[in-house]
């Protein structure tokens, strides 16, 4: 089996983990479990030497900082640049007209968290082989509850063992429909994580969408290199249709595939996911800084300095950062974005 | 009438309200309440030209300069200055010593908060006719929660219009004690505010407490003076046995009165008394510097600097001061003083 490619794409700047993330410092890079960054992690993941070639990242100048810090001098890295954010199929076309035809590309999120990495390994070399015979394969992360954060994929009919032609891509769906998804067991999340062939991806694309096709080949071909660094035409680059590679791709093509992957996966989407993805104490509590815990449980507290007590409270998030206290209940996190700190940010 | 002098006493450092009271920085010389400290606050309610002479505010070395700067150059107040702490009962034996025979007293915590201020100064005017009368009035904080941490006062027969006679004083009760208390009506809490002439004091400390009048006046007599402060004698201080005015006087005279008194009274003795002293919005929520509560209700938050962002919660406290964060549900609040960080300050 030919060695996969990881295309770990970096963009966005989310305010759900705010205060903690920020425009200047995104979630990717801050280590929130243990002492990688997620984007660390990531690389880490992808850097199996049986299994995986350099990486491709792909991100914004915004990020390049980070990125450079964090991908240190890795040998064959390349870095392509975006002169501004287009969305994934865009960034992924970006570093398909990069690679050789039949290379296998590993479509990586860098911002989300994975703690069964073996379990990981297992379904990338599923799905590698796959992409090999030409099938466009998308992770199916066990869904464990009736998430309504999610799409979902619905799976077809087997294709041998461990893998399965995708039925359809599903949006998000309300919460009574997340929990027939559950409950069905035919369903699975859309974690963002795709393999293909390059060419194949870019034949795809040619067939949904030749005018996003037509103008990532231009930027790619008029851009330029710069060491690892590789910088599309900013002109051609902005002429491209903002739309994700789900849309413009997944959803379209009869050769979508699904290898279902039960891998302790979390996209880390809010401060209770953060909460969850930890390892926690008896109570459910867990403290990064100096912290005090009295009567609590599942009590999240992360600070960059000052003590933080907390007493008698159930599910709760704390959070210090800098000139920013956030206190939020569980449930309460998913407003955390529309906050004036993180929108003003 | 004869004016009265208030008798302030400044002693003591809680830990009730860390992390916004230290040991540096005690709850009296906080403007926890509008723009005034308590301590100002009580001076200020005790300075009304018709009733009141010039204060005396005993304290100690540690809370000299709060004192001194919030007290100012108020003309003919005096500053007992104890060498170390004995109680109350020592304390304002200090003041006693040092004024007429027939001077009435009117001794002030200075770290509880009276609403209204003009229901304290009527109680006050009544108090001081019965401490002329040779009465040792206390005011009868009129009960408005079945309270386990005060001390109550059971009314006897009447005394004229807005006074009885004391049957008895009572320790702080269990639950379904205060709960008693409180249907009964014939009890008011004991707020440690106390009228009597300073040469009765004397009369019935001599009586029930011969010992500790006679260390005190001699800790008076060999005292010195300089400028408005006037410092015991340290070693005959020393040997004051340590006792509150209530055991060592008010439950033992047969002539102990209580004035019942409405007036918005609080001892501020947790952060969740605090959040009750305020008037708060429609949502019950009130906070003191930068803070944006979503979905909140009953909270209160205090911050010195950073912004306090709280989402969800009901009946919570959040306090931000230097380096510490304190997050606490009301109930929790009781327990503020055995957190490590308000222990070890």
């Amino acid at each position: 089996m030919a060695k996969m490619v990881p295309v770990v794409l970096c963009g966005g700047s989310g305010t759900r983990l705010w205060p903690r993330s920020r425009k200047s410092f995104p979630k990717p890079f801050l280590p929130l479990i243990g002492d990688s960054t997620l984007f660390e992690a990531t690389l880490a993941r992808c850097s199996d030497s049986d299994g995986f070639l350099p990486p491709i990242v792909v991100t914004g100048e915004s990020h390049l900082d980070h990125v450079d810090a964090q991908l240190g001098d890795r040998p064959g890295a390349q870095v392509i640049v975006e002169p501004m954010a287009r969305n994934t199929a865009a960034a992924i076309a970006m570093a398909a007209c990069r690679l050789d035809p039949e290379t296998v590309m590993l479509v990586c999120p860098s911002d989300h968290h994975i703690a069964d990495t073996a379990a990981f390994a297992r379904s990338a070399a599923r799905a590698a082989s796959l992409a090999e015979e030409g099938w466009l394969v998308a992770f199916g992360i066990t869904a464990t509850a009736p998430e309504t954060g999610f799409g979902y994929i619905k799976r077809g009919e087997p294709i041998g063992e461990g893998a399965y032609a995708v039925e359809r891509f599903v949006e998000k769906p309300d919460l009574e429909r997340a929990r027939h998804f559950l409950s069905d067991g035919g369903y699975s999340w859309n974690g963002g994580l795709f393999a293909f062939r390059a060419d194949r991806f870019m034949e795809e694309l040619e067939t949904h969408r030749p005018a996003i096709a037509a103008a990532a080949r231009k930027a790619a071909d008029m851009g330029r290199e710069e060491g690892r660094r590789f910088h599309p035409d900013a002109e051609a680059f902005a002429a491209i249709e903002s739309e994700s590679v789900d849309y413009a791709v997944m959803e379209n093509t009869d050769r979508a595939a699904v290898v279902p992957a039960s891998m302790g996966w979390s996209d880390i989407g809010s401060w209770t996911s953060l909460r969850d993805a930890h390892v926690r104490d008896q109570d459910g509590n867990k403290a990064h800084g100096r912290a005090e815990l009295v009567d609590c449980k599942n009590v999240y507290v992360d600070t960059d300095g000052p003590r933080v007590s907390v007493i008698g409270l159930d599910d709760v998030v704390v959070v210090v950062n800098g000139d920013e206290v956030l206190v939020t209940t569980a449930n309460g996190a998913q407003k955390v974005g529309k906050l004036e700190g993180a929108a003003k940010q």
